[in-house]
């Protein structure tokens, strides 16, 4: 017996993204102005993004190709393996059988790449140089440094300060890629910082300057288009594996990124069930209510129709930075509000009691963020334990843990604060 | 265009391992009892090793079956997949073609999962409860960790202390896989600690308990010989790439595990070069004598034929933790004292830099200790640029850094030390 490790040949990698726009419950509302509250037409996002991935915010076409050189860079890593986690199966005496798309083995350790490669030869084919974003954790500034080294681009990265005095070496990694790495809020050298704040920080420098753009690494349409290649192998591999579809895709959501990638292609199969798995500490598909806001803590981007708790809310410092934003993805919330998916919120010392089940079963380290997802997880399948019901469960494990170690290190001594 | 890189179904794994013993250049010389200074029989070694495993240190047969419920874990991430390293490539301007394994997939991030698996699963099958074991940099430890969770083993890990106090991520990784991690040597709290006092603290524990034994990461025959699944993987990759066999194959040698479980397998191959890169600073094959010495610092263990800078040296602190030992295997000292191998050292400066490189190129980062088989596979690219010879180079890249942030924060800061 060997495990249930489906790979695909890089040959075999998905050539176009799954577009969910035409097929959502109800169609989206678009953004609006921050000064006028009028729709935003393709002019208004120029001075941020190139006109490959507006275009692709808006699109209605089902599929949409993906550029040769963009799969050329992906297939350093995909596709990824999808694995049967059997070893937490028995361990939780469950008739489910729990799958999981392993994202954790791209060079920036998450499924950020998937987009930050995308997002770096759009802009490089418009002609721009450089790129600002900001990052919390450090996931997504450490994909997009990754992807603007491969097409020779410079980086800029706006981290969230507490998290750039507490992760020193997230910082060493990006600057190993040669990008720039400066601590937000840039003109309030005392505060800890929040991702709201560190996207204004990125607007602003990008807007001021001709040569550079914006990168966002969640929320945005075209970012969650990029991401649907991990759903769409799922889907393949899961055929290969000789499984039936699954009955429940799970993803943990901060900005809808990671899951929006395992659980859109799923959408049009009305059977399969869709889950949110985020934090308690900042609830924001589970508490937070639907209505325009603003994606940035100073107003500056344009008005998304989302779920959340307010731009100027400030999560508690969990460590899971990539789940502390205060709205969510349009698409996800769209979902969300049409009951096409569900949500569920957990504190985080039930997520990192889920992380370490894992790590002592199936092997790998999850991120914190990871946690989530492996929480709600192991929550259903011991629903089905408890129903006798053989359930099909696929997860989005969307990155590992090594460069969270500390987090576990307060897990172990006791440290973690639920808020 | 994609990546070339080739992956393997998990039913592809091989399940026989090389034995290289029956076609060494010359027979290799027994292992001498520390006392009696005559050839250790099995008994002598029962206290700290099974029989399983003793067996396969002195076997001749040319071929060993891996047990089924190692292979089973080893699937967990095996078969590993073989990169061609175009961007490499193309940023040297070389006409070589560079193939790298990649064994950074791992639980624990390195090539050492390979062995610690079948190490725990033998002990495990004899009735050993608890496995004790030194770490440098901590690879080691890390893997043999992961191993002992899976087989409900307890497990202690004497860490150098150096390690220990610098590295504190890689201690909360064992604890979280349930291991005890000890700062060594015990005795002296003031001393930073090497390699050598590591062992003799874990062979003075698993000696002095009946349901305990010790394990090693590296050097003896049987930990080489769990390692040529590296070595055959790739040989079945290349075919399938349509490439030929390689004309180089390369590793870095601190014990010379990882090197040998690439090289081992092409031994045979009269045609293929085999080269070991070292550290100038721990210079074992290209200044060491070979001679009999203990493994350890305080002379506990058998006398083993192999080079060694004496068993009393302490090298210099470099990042490639490990890569400090000195002696090594004395499969890979006799090959080198044959003249089947080549050996090459290199100061820690001129690794980072390629190290960087690569990371550059490739994306992945690599561990301190891979920096030192990239240098030497940049500098073989070279060679063949300049004599405009196509080249096949096959490398193995044993392992990430993303534990070794620090050590990059060293090189870009100008603070690394050349010994």
């Amino acid at each position: 017996m060997s495990t249930s490790r489906v790979t695909l040949s890089t040959d075999e990698i998905p050539t176009a993204w799954f577009n969910v726009l035409p097929v959502l419950p109800t169609p989206l509302d678009p953004p609006l102005h921050p000064a006028t509250r009028q729709p935003v037409g393709p002019d208004d996002l120029a001075p941020l993004f190139p006109m490959g991935l507006i275009a692709q915010e808006v699109s209605t076409d089902p599929w949409i190709d993906i550029p040769g050189a963009v799969l050329d860079l992906l297939t350093l890593w995909r596709p990824t393996p999808l694995v049967r986690a059997e070893r937490l199966e028995r361990a939780l005496g469950t008739p489910a059988r729990i799958y999981y798309k392993d994202e954790s083995g791209s060079p920036a350790g998450s499924h950020k790449p998937n987009t930050a490669v995308a997002q770096a030869f759009y802009n490089r084919a418009e002609g721009i140089e450089r790129l600002t974003t900001e990052t919390g954790a450090g996931q997504w500034g450490t994909a997009l440094s990754f992807a603007c080294t491969q097409f020779g681009m410079d980086c800029t990265v706006y981290m969230v300060r507490a998290s750039y005095e507490q992760k020193p070496y997230r910082t060493v990694l990006m600057e190993t890629w040669g990008s720039e790495v400066i601590p937000s809020p840039v003109d309030e050298p005392g505060h800890p910082g929040s991702l709201g704040l560190a996207i204004t920080d990125a607007v602003r420098d990008a807007a001021g300057r001709a040569d550079t753009h914006y990168a966002l690494g969640s929320v945005l349409n075209h970012v969650l288009l990029h991401q649907t290649i991990i759903g769409l192998e799922a889907r393949e591999q899961l055929a290969r594996a000789g499984e039936r579809g699954p009955d429940v895709v799970l993803g943990c959501c901060g900005g809808g990124s990671n899951l929006g990638g395992i659980a859109l292609p799923f959408v049009p199969d009305e059977a399969v069930r869709l889950v949110a798995a985020e934090p308690s500490s900042c609830p924001t598909l589970t508490t937070g209510r639907f209505e325009y806001d603003f994606g940035d803590s100073a107003g500056l981007t344009p008005l998304l129709p989302m779920y959340t708790l307010g731009h100027e809310f400030v999560p508690p410092p969990i460590h899971a930075g990539g789940l502390r934003y205060h709205g969510d993805a349009p698409i996800i919330s769209n979902l969300v509000k049409a009951g096409r998916m569900e949500a569920v919120a957990y504190p985080q010392t039930a997520t990192f009691e889920a992380a370490v089940q894992f790590a002592n079963t199936e092997g790998k380290l999850p991120a914190p963020e990871a946690g989530h997802v492996i929480r709600a997880v192991i929550d259903e399948a011991l629903a089905a334990k408890e129903a006798d019901e053989e359930r099909v469960l696929l997860f989005n494990f969307c990155g590992h843990g090594l460069l969270d170690l500390s987090a576990y290190d307060d897990y172990h001594r006791g440290r973690l604060i639920d808020a």
